[in-house]
Parts: structure tokens; sequence; C-alpha cells
């Protein structure tokens, strides 16, 4: 048997997404800056997608900016937002638990002379809204908040840091890093007042190479690749038309019937959680009930390397990752759980189950069974 | 009766690449930073793809950083060696015929203070060495020039440029944005001295959103997207498996039975050209002949329009493109055909017809009927 339990890493694309692409690979192909008839059936294509995810958010869909990925999003969000508006301020803030698409750019802003604030999250990786507070002042220009931590299935308060915002730093834009939230919970940025928010197809069942910036219209941001003004001149490229239309039909897929999925993932998260903390030695992190996302369970496993018990599970067919897998496949430690608190011991004991609607209660108790089986035999080898 | 004819804007993506892609998006569609088999398996695609386009160019499968597409490459390139070479000088060396995707970069560029040299161009869209003499000097860290014109077809004396790097900057680098003749020439860049290459997939029967930018070892180059530390740092974001596999299926299947492909394409060029120019008030921009990209003609039409051409062309199901068709759809006067001097009534009745290895003799015929049909008639309709 097997169990795929890394779905926050990246997902199965799904077959009509899938389907779609093959044709505009291979029958319409066209570039959608070409003139003619075939030009302007992929043009058609992209629109159309464009359509699908707007509806999907309640947004126009001139406010979709389609990247490569989730990592291009945010670098656009955050190194566009900061080149355009500039003059307006220095300053910026964010969390200490972002993904490193996020805490990259940042990086790269604090060398060309911004100053950033990596905001304290709590023992269950959520935001300290005092500290938001405190921080946001006349020079703030961007707020990058993450929705759904990649690595406990955090939720960040979204709207209550945008009302924050509005009130003390009223012209800060907020960027939104929604790529685990996305097709997990219903997003609507416009009600909230979010200005830029970043989603990732291959999370939800579409294509790889393939994700979106939602831009309110109006928001000052400039391009991080520079061509042939494709989407207005905030992205230039030949668009990615596979791409982008197969993540249209995921995106409409990921809302359909929307509540009964989201409910089945929660269902296997409360079981998989009942189950696995039954285990000697083992704790969850973060929040684990409707207060935290679906699909993500972070297990601590006390005298068992993150390492060795996903290798062990892999060999059983379980698929799991240790901290975040977006990063690298050399692993360090990880930030989120740092920031949490966790115990220094657990730092590298700790590996991500995740799971989405296609995912099924034989799927994770087969897992829980092999975990059953597995931790107590690699703690036998453990020198104390 | 359809013939395609804007092979320059984009191709038809092969059978095998799109059956291999859609392999990696359904079956085995591990994220390559996951630690478990399917993440290896990943990984190993992308390996193998580098395998295979290090080959074609001889070079090491380590000297192959994957994109998003041509754009994000010459992007990298661009921006990525300015930032990393900063303190070595300000000057930057380009033609005055360079892609979008090159010339935006350069303003950009300009805008952060760096001094851009645009060389001309002879009558035939070909550098004046004298002129890149004239222009390095100890300032100079790099040198961007395409090999093959997107336009008109023109091929830049590339060996003999970066010779004379060597004498007047030995430490400058060469960018060769070889978008239009990877797959049309053969290219070595450790022979002739190429540091940096950038290429983009679906110009040569690849899927769109993939691409490479070739990094000499050891190159000083800065990333242009910050975040999860793929493909050494230097472009991060979970890796495209599927397009870059996609991209090396393409790339060999390009290089096979080359000499053969190529001469069917030189032959076509050749009869179309002999045939279009003896309609009357017809004449074809650029070199001719085996000095010029087998695959591009750029042909004017006297009292013609370009876009009335285009779309009465379209009719009749032949596909071209009015200038270069990768910028956007709403054309504009051609840097390059004012660059050769066109004249200035011919800027606007200029359309480009581009040819693959899949092109036909009968589609070429077809789309020369086409054209002594239209073309006296469209003109039956201009006041002088």
């Amino acid at each position: 048997m097997e169990a795929y339990l890394d779905n926050a890493a990246t997902t199965k694309c799904g077959r009509r997404a899938a389907e779609l692409m093959i044709k505009l690979l291979t029958e319409d192909y066209g570039n959608p800056s070409s003139m003619h008839t075939m030009g302007g059936k992929a043009e058609a294509c992209i629109k159309e997608a464009g359509k699908k995810i707007a509806k999907t958010l309640k947004v126009s869909e001139k406010e979709i900016v389609f990247t490569s990925g989730g990592t291009e999003a945010n670098n656009l969000a955050i190194l566009g937002a900061a080149d355009a508006n500039r003059r307006a301020g220095n300053h910026i803030i964010t969390t200490a638990i972002e993904h490193a698409s996020v805490s990259g750019p940042m990086q790269r802003l604090e060398e060309m002379g911004f100053r950033v604030t990596y905001l304290p999250v709590d023992e269950f990786g959520v935001l300290k809204m005092d500290a938001l507070e405190d921080a946001l002042d006349e020079e703030t220009i961007l707020v990058s908040l993450m929705e759904v931590n990649n690595e406990i299935g955090s939720i960040q308060p979204i709207a209550q840091a945008a009302e924050r915002i509005r009130e003390k730093a009223k012209d800060a834009l907020l960027h939104v890093d929604a790529i685990q939230s996305y097709g997990k919970r219903a997003i609507y940025p416009k009600r909230i007042g979010v200005d830029l928010m970043s989603v990732s197809g291959h999370k939800i069942h579409g294509p790889k190479g393939s994700g979106f910036l939602y831009i309110k219209e109006k928001t000052k941001i400039k391009p991080v690749l520079f061509g042939g003004g494709q989407q207005k001149g905030i992205r230039s490229g030949t668009e990615n038309v596979p791409a982008i239309a197969g993540l249209g039909v995921a995106a409409s897929e990921a809302y359909e019937n929307f509540e009964e999925k989201i409910n089945h993932i929660y269902d296997l998260k409360r079981q998989f959680i009942q189950e696995v903390t039954k285990i000697d030695g083992v704790s969850v992190n973060g929040k684990t009930g409707r207060d935290s996302a679906p699909h993500i369970v972070s297990v601590s496993v006390a005298d068992v390397k993150s390492e060795v018990l996903l290798h062990s599970l892999e060999e059983k067919g379980v698929y799991v990752s240790a901290g975040s897998a977006c990063s690298s496949n050399k692993p360090s430690v990880s930030r989120t759980l740092k920031a949490i608190g966790l115990r220094q011991d657990l730092l590298d004991a700790t590996v991500r189950f995740s799971f989405c609607e296609q995912t099924t209660e034989e799927e994770v108790f087969y897992a829980l069974e092999c975990l059953k089986e597995i931790i107590p035999f690699r703690r036998k080898f453990i020198r104390r």
C-alpha cells in the first residue's frame, strides 16, 4: 500500500487540467501575442482562466497576474511593491515564520536598505496582534503575512491584521501569501482589504510552474522581470498558456463541493491526531482543530530523528516531509518550529503529514499503523 | 489548407515531450525537494533533462539553470550578472536590435545607474565589430548579444565578438541570447568563450514556460528570484519538473538529424524568397542565404500595411507575424527594422514568415499563392 501524505509539498495534477494542457501544447499552441486567430485562441484561454480564478475570489479577472509559481508571485509582490512605493516609506513588516519565498525577498530588501520587522508568533504559530500594532508606523509601506503556515498549518488572523493596518498605516499595502490556504479556505481579498495575494498552482492539483498574484486594482507595483510587456507590463514573457489554463481548471475544481471536501480533510486530521498522539512521546505542533488548516499536521516524535522517520515511512510507501520540503532537500532547522518555541530536541524530530481531498481514511490509518510500528523500533537504537 | 508560418513566435510541442509531461503531472508528480523516493524521482528527471541539454552544447549539466522561459533567462543573465559584478565596473554593452527581454532589463539597469551602450548594426542587421571594439573599456562588465535576430534572422558574429572582448575587456562577461538560434545552429559556448546563454523551450517544440540559462562554471551571478534555494540558489522555486523534462526531450530531438532538418529549412527559405521577391513591390530584409538563420524571413510589401496583410493571410489559414509577435499584440514600430535603416514607408508594411523542420514545401507554396493573390488586391484600395 502507498499513502502520499505530502500534499503540502505538491499535489497530483488533476486529469481535466492535464488534458487541457496537452491540447494547448500540441494543438492550440499559438502565442497569445500573435495577432492571428491562433494567438487569439491562446489569449482567450488566459482570459478564461483568469475569470475562473477571479470567480473563486470574488475579484475581477483583470486583477490576476499569472506567474511561474508561488515563489515568483511572492517575489513580485514584495520586491515589486517595495520598488514602487519606496518614496512613501522604507519600512516593511512580516513574520518570523514566513516561507523562504517571502523571507528571501525580505532579506534582499534589507540589503537594499529597507528596514524589515519580523513579528514574533505565539506557541501556536499565530501572529501577536499587539506586536503588529507596535510595529506599524508612518514609514510602513508593506505588510506581508502568510495565511496558512506551511509547516504547522497555523492560520493568521488576516482580517484583524488588515483592520489594524488601516487604523495605523492606512497607505501600507497588505500582501498575503495564500499558497497553503487557497483551495483550503474561502478567501475574499476585497472584503478584508488585501492588496496583494500569492497563489501556487501545484498545491491545488494544478500544474507545476503555474501560479498567480492577485493585485488589487490601482495597487502600485513594479515588475521584477522585464521584456515584451505581457500582462499589462507586470509580468513580461510569453504566457505559459497550458499551465495557466490548467491552473484555471484546478482553481475552479478546488472550490467545487468545497465544504464537503474540507470537512473530509478536517475529519482525516482529527482522526489522525487522535490516534497519533496516543503513541508514546508523540506530540502535535500548533492548533489542531478548525482553527488550524485542514491539511497540515506537524508531528514531533521524541528520540526519533525526522530523517530517520521519513525514510522508515518511505520504505513502507508513506510519503511525508521533514520540515517544509519546499526549501531544498538539505533540511536546516525550521524557523517556524523555533519561533513557536518547540523544545530543542524536537526541532529535528518533527515531520509533516499533509492531506488533500483525495486522501482516504484508509491511507491515514495505514500511516498510523506504520508509525506505531516504526517509532518504538527506531527508538531502541537511540542512545540517550 | 492551413500553414502555420509563425514558428519564431512559438512552436507546436512535440508528442514525446507532451507525453512525458502528462506522466510527470499526473503520476510521478513528487516535489524534487521532498526527501522521499517520489521527490528523488522528480530530481532525477531534472538531472536527466540537464544532461540532455548539456550534451547538445558540450557543457556540463551543472552549468544549466532552468527558468520559466526565455524572458526569465535573459533577465537573470543581465540583472544577475550586473548585480554580482557591479564592483568591477558600471558599463554594459548590447545592440540596438535586441529582443525586449534584453532591452527591458537594460533599461532597468540604466535606471539603476549603469551606463549602457547600444551598438548599431549594418543594413543587414549585423553588429559592426568596430563599434564593439570602440565601446569596450575597463568599466565594461557585461556584453549581451543575440545570436539570431527574431525579426529578420540576422546572425551576429559571436565568436569574433568574444575574441574582441577577451582582448579589450577580458573580465567582461559575454551573454548570448540564443532563443532564436538554439536548435537552429550548433552552439558550443565553451569553445567560443560565452559565459551566459539564454534558451527558450517553446521555440524548439518544447513546452511553454520552460527555458534555461547556461552559466559557465564559476561565473559570478546573483539570483533575481529569492526563496527556497533550489538550483544552487540561482533560481528558487519548486522546479517545474514536467516542463523541464519536456524541454530536455525537445532539446535532444532538436539536434537529432540536425543537418538534414536545417538543410530542409534553408531550402524552404531559399524557395520562398526566390518566389516572393518576384511579386511587385516585395522585398526581403537582411541576409537571405546560409549567412542568415534558416527559419526567419522578413518580408516588406510596399503599400500594404502589415496588419492588413496578416489578417488577409489569416483568412486563408496562413499564420504569420507582424514584427516580432513576442512583444505584445499591439504592434509598435520595430527597433530592428529601424536599426537596419528600412525605408520609413515599409516599417509598418513588414511581416515575418518563420518556418520549422515540420514545415512543408506545400505549405510554403500555398502561402506564396495566397500572397500573390492578396497583395495586388489589397493595393487597389490604397490611396497614394
